[in-house]
């Protein structure tokens, strides 16, 4: 099928209004309240033109969340691998804690273990390449001689993402800056990285 | 109110009836379609009596799991730290991802969001006292040299129930045991702990 620009125009724009609206609604009444309908109606687009795209309301809500949270969440390099690991981890921390993309996180997560196909859609949408990100990220590191070779790096992204996971999801209070760098030191330090603080890697 | 020894052995008969129907029904149900009316039916209770001790079928699920989750990962002191987190960890890695206490776990966190009453609970009765006992734990085998003093333990703790709690929400493959004990080996020299092995803890 050959799509002329200006209909490719209207299906991002009618793409954009719908993952908005369902991040207000999520807002305002809260994940369960929220029905394919209502996006509808608020977005001013068809259920079915929804249904065409996402198969869930649970959907909708997943690209909407990737959507902000990879934009908020980059992974950067400055050459410091401790401090580059602070500034995901705070973002991510930010975004899973704040409104609107907090709640509906949280909503997201709340179906994944009755909604099979959502839990997939989750893992190579969301979580799977953000792991990969973050190992990549790592092995950066790693290669310029900050991190030991032969070091785990897949444990050390789920000790990275997993105790935002268990504050998230037990409600408990996000971490603060200081927790998340005593969080990225005792990581790299599990690793067996070395210290930063001007020191030069150990590229033996 | 004095009560009378058969009255509360009759309470704790329908106290334990209670418990194991609301877990049979999640095994056979799912979470979401289990009510407070089957759990009553099938345990022969009424309703009435279900409401006057939990406020609600999250609350009675939490019992269940608590008591079985407490009951099958207790904090053994073998003397050796590395030994006791990883029979610990494999316990509740295993306890979280199989029925009737796995699933049973997912549907109460998947209510935590939007169920204030039960976030409490959930924080009071199992995630608080869990934390510290884990915690104290740590600190025993701080008192023993093991630890070096001043050792971030609750920053420990979370980094070793975190990953566990990524895996089970994101129904993602649940740890074995190589991963469990490199997550423990981590965890310790992210302390600075001594290593086991047979040598003499640091107690300088």
């Amino acid at each position: 099928m050959i799509t002329s620009p200006s209909s490719q125009r209207r299906s991002e724009r009618s793409r954009r209004a719908t993952l908005e609206a369902a991040l207000e609604l999520c807002t305002e009444k809260g994940y369960g309240r929220v029905t394919v309908e209502a996006i509808a109606a608020r977005a001013g687009v068809s259920k079915k033109t929804i249904y065409r795209w996402w198969p869930s309301k649970g959907a909708v809500l997943l690209e909407a969340f990737t959507d902000g949270f990879i934009g908020a969440t980059p992974f950067v390099d400055t050459g410091d691998i401790a401090s580059d690991l602070r500034t995901h981890i705070n973002s991510a921390v930010r975004v899973a804690s704040t409104p609107p993309y907090g709640p509906a996180y949280a909503g997201i997560l709340s179906e994944l273990h009755h909604d099979g196909a959502l839990a997939e859609a989750v893992q190579e949408q969301l979580v799977g390449p953000r792991f990969a990100a973050a190992e990549e990220r790592l092995r950066k590191a790693q290669r310029q001689g900050w991190i030991p070779a032969g070091a785990n790096l897949p444990l050390a992204v789920e000790m990275l993402y997993g105790p935002v996971y268990y504050r998230h999801i037990l409600c408990k209070p996000p971490h603060d800056e200081a927790t998340v760098a005593a969080l990225v030191d005792h990581v790299l330090r599990a690793l067996g990285a070395v210290a930063g603080g001007g020191r030069e890697p150990d590229i033996s």
